[in-house]
């Protein structure tokens, strides 16, 4: 950690802050140059808040130099994680995965259409929620257990693998004998004590990036569940909140590079929920992809105008599958490939 | 709801989306203008998500009407809500209260110290965390139930009110006999299963903005308790997540009287977090103030350098006592009063 | 225009807000439901500032319904518009254009040696700024006329259109014979006078989405530079500004798609400006191109370490091949073809 | 400044940043800790770009240390700068000035009759744009030089100080016989040629924050003026944009203390465009001072629904009147004072 002194800071000032950095655990390097006094901190806890610095007389700022993160760190696993599945399927190695379905499960009928048909696609994992986050009392709840069952059938009736939002810590036991990938939602990402929770689990934890979180707070939120053991984190970009309103989100495509260089983890995109209206997910599925993906979470429905939740962002069928081709088409451009047609 | 169309829709794109409404139970008046078509729709669920209109073809755009709130709208009591305690403390009338206290309530002692020094400046609520959202696994986790019946222990001793934050359903219960208001953090303002759940209980509710909800949202969170038959909702601006760095979140004091136009609620402010430094809390504090607040939440702490949580945002006591006093100076130029000393 | 009155308002205030729009030229009708009054208000100049009936008492609010732009507009031209120049290259058709240089000219030898390998890869114009905004006055300034003079001889040696960055109304004249395309900064998006006097060129004018402007802004600036008589205008995203710190700004990709709908001119990006920092140029111009750019704006340079300006965004010559022959395998799946190698 | 190497960084990587640096003309001390190797670098040109680092392998991030600012910052003139006026007013000091006018000089008698109002409630400055920037070619384009000698000899008839907006360097000239203040909007914080030619001017020079522009890009623009030798720089917050919609811009209050600690030059606030709607600008205007504004810039027109520009953000006469005694009150909290009524 660097403190850099004000240029008028006097030595009593100084002195008191190195005191306050020792008194902290701090062993503390100091710099006297031509305009300012510079104090270098070893040693500090990475939970250490350095707003108590900056609130010391003659403190010009501070600067924390570690990552406040080191599992979810690049040089944790410098070649990459590769997350495998009893089925075969990988994420983060050469194949890029899709993941499709309804926003809601809403019946055993539509499940089975919809699935079916990402199927064929191409798509390697089922998504459907079973609890749903209710913006009105009025609103369509979600299944529930009923809908994890039903996940679990039509996803082992298609080989496909199964991923559904965990929204509480109630929900992680009644989950866990039905899906292979928890997903945790935006608002969701800084909920620490269900991600403390996540971190005992022995299944991989999809984690999607808050609205208002920088990627630096994503990576503090998987290194919290893998503190608690469990390394198999997936992180996700949905759209951020921007002065923009044409679309709910910005989905922030550079977070893909960006968290690719500073994390080994798997990083996805999530173009459905990022941009909120059907036209815009096919373009933004293919940037995601472009920019170095490695898995796409796409809704798509057999009927989307009589779909019980987000509709308007649900692909036909037919879309999701012209989407498909055009990735296959992309894919090895940036030395990946998807899953063919089946 | 009105559905702009484009000026290239065609007849049949027009007649498309009429059948759509009337299938989604509206009425219909058509408007054909010199260059576009214009459709009003009448009588619409409150949760119709606007985006199935503008993903239909021919659309150009759909603009809702009426505010989706309408328990939290100014015109559900024009005069504007007081809330009053059983003490005589009222928020939302001539008195603008002051909520002060610790981060966290980290120890007898501390909560004696700090309350009696808070009391004589003029605070009548006592804040204090006994539940700790954990944003590291090796920080301080709070004190719990301990902590609840200490602060309703002092509160008592010096005839404070009690506020303090509940994180999750399962600690409504608990904390019901000990606080005397309920505050709902800034990450669960869209918590909608535990805002239901505040909803039926009869004690007030403080519901901060999150730091990327527009201001609607909010009085959608706060209709959502109403919903329920809590009507007691303060609402509370804390801070807004922008481009500028120098701070953490920047306080929207311009929420304060927006709020106060558009609802009927009494609207608080909370320097401390919105600003994160101790420095930055007393303009703060006299601006909110100045702009309207009903009520203002502030962190103080006897020995902030050594503060469990959140020491750099807390005042010392006698920084505290010279705010009230400005305060107090403040106050009558927008037709209020402030607590005197005691 | 849609004046929504409040539930409460006044026969009285709905006939000042009527008689308000009548005095300000519109036709007035009026519809009376079931919860409030609802005025729609028909033949409103395109420059009426709708706060003016905001602020009138009993209004709830105002919407405007027509787009503020028309020649910008998507339904002026629903086929698209198609930028020709002489040498045969197109921007908004097929082919999908590459625009290639250093930030800035910096000598005859620098312009000639990346103008080579740009050329030999695929580009098909020349970027290169003669004029510099000295964001410090210690900074380098630009070649000025002498740097037009090169770039149009490098040019046309290569057989390259031109393109560089006009700052104000005075450098117009000056770089009207050695220009093919004038390009506004984002700085200037909103610097009227000078959109207006490009208004009455005969060359294209590329123009950049300031980095706090909507899409709808964006727009409205191209009117203006339309409406002067000049429809060859080309829009460009190159990043907004956000919360996110990594890099300096954030690309909005999905601003391609949304601008392609809404409008018939060309939308291009500039994945160098966009990121600022050079890996994460080739993901970002991959999806940009993914997503539906017409033409892309990379800055290269022979030795970026040296570069007089953002050398640390610009491209190394390989870099740049290969990201071309990555291009070249995306564009298929968009429909879309970029130049070969030469 | 200070660059973290990656813990996985060779000593290859190390020494190639070494020498890079040194060959920028730094020079370096390194120290290897426990976990990484961390360089600081000494001696940098103030503009130098950091990323030109950031972009070298084995680098983790660049951290400048020094503010990029020296002559607008506190420690230049810790005891805040004072800008005296021959008439006696000061800014800077006890005294928080207000200024006041319409928008646009619109004609003799308007500006006579608003001028009498805002000198008799106490204004001491007169605003009034006389050239106006056309977001519409349609729209008032400003009286020109005509105003410009109204705003003068009106300003003399009332003792009134006289700020107008500067547009473009050729105005400077043109001005500098009328006016006392040179203002220079949003828009133009970043246009350096401007900043360059009014640090040659003998006059004071009040600088709008842009919409997207953080604080230390505000102190780098003032430092622009100063460095050409005006020292009379005083700083405005009027807004920046934010995700919230329901204002045009978001007026950040916080900015107020913040710069006054930062730096020694006056701040200011304008509450009119920073809200842009009549009845926030008062609550806005008395939180500004109570954060320590040193003046405010406010919009009066004494009959705004026909005001040629911005009405919807003008105040009346009597509700300025009104506001005036307001912030007569809440001065002495702040340890100001303002004019009286005359």
């Amino acid at each position: 950690m660097i403190v850099a002194m004000q240029d008028t800071a006097t030595e009593q000032q100084i002195q008191q802050v190195v005191e306050h950095l020792i008194r902290m655990g701090f062993s503390v390097h100091r710099t006297t140059g031509e305009r300012q006094t510079v104090l270098a901190a070893v040693g500090a806890r990475v939970d250490f808040d350095t707003r108590n610095l900056e609130v010391l007389s003659g403190v010009e700022h501070v600067h924390r130099i570690s990552a406040p993160y080191k599992l979810a760190g690049r040089s944790f696993r410098p070649e990459g994680t590769i997350i495998e599945f009893s089925n075969g399927v990988q994420i983060g190695g050469d194949q890029v995965v899709v993941m499709a379905g309804p926003c809601s499960v809403e019946s055993r009928e539509q499940l089975f259409t919809v699935a079916e048909q990402v199927s064929k696609a191409g798509a390697r994992v089922l998504r459907g929620g079973a609890f749903k986050p209710r913006s009105s009392p009025y609103s369509f709840q979600g299944m529930g257990l009923e809908g994890l069952k039903l996940l679990r059938e039509v996803g082992d009736h298609f080989n496909l693998l199964v991923i559904s939002e965990v929204m509480e810590i109630a929900q992680i036991e009644v989950m866990l004998p039905y899906i292979d990938i928890f997903q945790v939602g935006a608002r969701n990402m800084q909920n620490f004590n269900l991600l403390r929770d996540l971190g005992k689990v022995k299944k991989p934890v999809l984690l999607k990036r808050g609205i208002a979180a920088t990627l630096e707070e994503l990576l503090l939120s998987a290194e919290y569940i893998m503190a608690g053991g469990n390394y198999d984190v997936i992180l996700c970009e949905r759209g951020i909140r921007t002065f923009e309103t044409y679309t709910r989100n910005t989905l922030d495509v550079s977070a893909i590079p960006i968290i690719k260089k500073l994390s080994h983890l798997p990083m996805t995109s999530d173009p459905s929920h990022g941009t909120g209206l059907r036209d815009k997910v096919p373009p933004m599925a293919r940037a995601s992809l472009a920019a170095g993906a490695d898995a796409l979470l796409i809704e798509v429905h057999h009927d989307p105008d009589n779909a019980l939740s987000d509709g308007a962002q649900s692909l036909y069928p037919e879309q999701f599958s012209k989407l498909m081709d055009e990735l296959r088409m992309i894919a090895p451009a940036v030395g990946r490939r998807i899953s063919a047609r089946t």
